[in-house]
């Protein structure tokens, strides 16, 4: 079941809520930002859905809510900042900036991020690089949750990472996990009480798994298994594949930075999260504007492509997005009633009056208790 | 039905044939370094079994003997280079050896090749960056053979990524396809006359197909059908990821390059295969050699997780490549009776002694005529 709100009213919510958590309204603002954009572009579980867990990690002493990110090292084509264990979307957001702003000097950058949290989205970042005619990429580590080939223990991340790169009539906006699915789906599926899919998560034995409360309990509980990589958890259908594109991720947040690989993250009261983030300028290839058309070109030539059998569109990467901005921003954006409950929490534990924010919601189709 | 050679055998015999094609002696050693590489590394598909393709490639005309790569355009972190039709091999070194030059220089540095042709494998350029203690990427697009999401022709290559990088006992190294699998090894099992694993491959209408000679029929002709992305032909499982990452690649190389879309390749007597190349120097993060050890760490933990059920080891990406690489350089390279027998038809075609390179082979085990 879901409940419907406008576009404002989530807005005016989460920043409200992140101001009472101590942030600065500009900071309140861009943490939402980034929240927003997930729900606005369909990614149910980047937004609403993640807000008991930016509440958990402040009220933990994971998220510090003063916390200002540190350059440690730098060179005219890199960084390496220390988020001091900030929120993830500050720390982010200035270390994609930077990022942009020596790509415009030098034509390309690496900005690697230690001492971090969860981020939302990865694709917010790169698609502020390509928001200024850039061509951004973005990635985290997290807590540990894909389990490598043959292993029966969560070592990496979801680790996703995310390219987005000027094109008309929309940019290319591709962000995906190099997990088969991401964390936040196993919630969802949870929320919703539905048995997974095949082939998406292993118990703590190593098997196959369709129940996903087991397998979340077990990721927080760091009892054995998780997710598998993109692939499989075997290798004829490319399991190792996902894996290594894994292993790409990690190099580029914890690895570059120095900050703790996902099997470290989250132990022992410590976050942890590392972010990696590129910028080239499409400039160094020389005229700009013919790249993007002939990239423009071909994905369209890939949209006009012969369709299979049954099947009515081909979409390229981050039209899916565009569509459901479209008609979000017009016709409003659905939320589960379970994580409405959990906005209700958020409320009476911010002092925030539920009813004026969330509408008088009926609470008895909500299944689940919110927090964990 | 394998026979085995000395890796001196196959490297004498493969460097006479390509200066039999008129390559220098240097460019012969340089050509036969990449594909022996690859027989040395357990990746059978990308060595000896792709010599027809090369033949065939110079025959046709879409391999120019003589042709030199020229940068088109360049600035401190980037190259633009056409390849004006040479052996892929031959520009593709020349263009890692400018990623790595300017790398050095300025920390990082991208390389983008058009007109090129078939470079091998994608990871021997990521292994030169690596030599020299620098982190190396390269990619190449090719014929078409991924059928993106929902279409019923193929139009990605099978747009591989190879990243290498610096770490103890040995280096990260990480060559994979962006497809399930590659064409190589839909052209080993029809070699062996074995079907295909279910999931791997789409005939003309885009059905599951597991007739390898059909799917490599197909593809020449340009019939529809193809190799699916890695994760699938739908979207549960991820297929769209895998489209992604093949978006990744080409973007790296056809896009910023401004060369052919691997949709565009291979037609009308036209190669126009394009690659991408990238380097970072570890020192942009700080100290090279502590970053080298927490990443040798981080791989011996991998290695060092709990094992699934029945399994007894979990690899690390280029672990199986130094072994295989152990033992064919101390106990021989195995060939394949069918390729054998293509290097026969080889030698004949070069005027070479087959009895004296290749030994005095009886083909009647040999199913396949060797030339398409």
């Amino acid at each position: 079941m879901y409940i419907k709100y406008s576009f404002e009213q989530l807005n005016k919510f989460c920043c409200d809520a992140f101001t009472k958590f101590g942030f600065t309204e500009d900071e309140a603002k861009k943490i939402t930002d980034v929240l927003l954009l997930s729900d606005v572009y369909g990614i149910e579980s980047h937004g609403m859905q993640r807000l008991v867990r930016y509440h958990k990690g402040i009220e933990k002493g994971l998220i510090h809510v003063d916390a200002k990110p540190e350059i440690v090292f730098e060179t005219p084509v890199s960084a390496v900042i220390d988020g001091h264990d900030g929120m993830g979307q500050l720390i982010s957001i200035e270390a994609m900036n930077i990022a942009i702003e020596k790509a415009k000097k030098t034509g390309m950058a690496v900005v690697t991020v230690k001492n971090s949290n969860h981020f939302g989205i990865a694709g917010y970042y790169a698609k502020m690089a390509c928001d200024q005619g850039l061509v951004g990429f973005a990635m985290t580590n997290s807590e540990a949750i894909m389990v490598p080939t043959y292993a029966r223990k969560a070592m990496l991340g979801s680790n996703p990472i995310a390219i987005s790169m000027p094109a008309e009539p929309y940019p290319f906006f591709f962000d995906s996990s190099t997990t088969v699915v991401t964390r936040g789906k196993l919630e969802i599926y949870n929320k919703l009480s539905k048995p997974l899919p095949e082939g998406w998560a292993l118990d703590e034995n190593g098997k196959p798994c369709s129940d996903a409360a087991r397998v979340l309990k077990n990721i927080v509980g760091k009892n054995g298994g998780g997710i598998v990589p993109l692939g499989g958890d075997t290798e004829p259908l490319g399991g190792h594949k996902g894996y290594g594109y894994g292993m790409l991720c990690e190099i580029f947040c914890s690895i570059f930075s120095g900050g703790l690989t996902s099997n470290h993250t989250h132990i022992g009261g410590k976050g942890g999260t590392c972010h990696g983030f590129m910028v080239i300028d499409p400039k160094v290839f020389g005229d700009a504007d013919a790249l993007k058309e002939r990239f423009s070109l071909f994905l369209q030539e890939l949209r006009d492509a012969p369709k299979a059998e049954g099947q009515e569109r081909i979409y390229t990467h981050g039209e899916k997005e565009i569509f459901a901005s479209a008609d979000r921003m017009k016709n409003g954006i659905e939320v589960n009633i379970n994580t409405v409950a959990e906005m209700k929490d958020l409320c009476d534990y911010l002092g925030m009056d539920s009813v004026e924010y969330l509408g008088d919601v009926d609470f008895s189709n909500a299944t689940q208790s919110s927090y964990k």
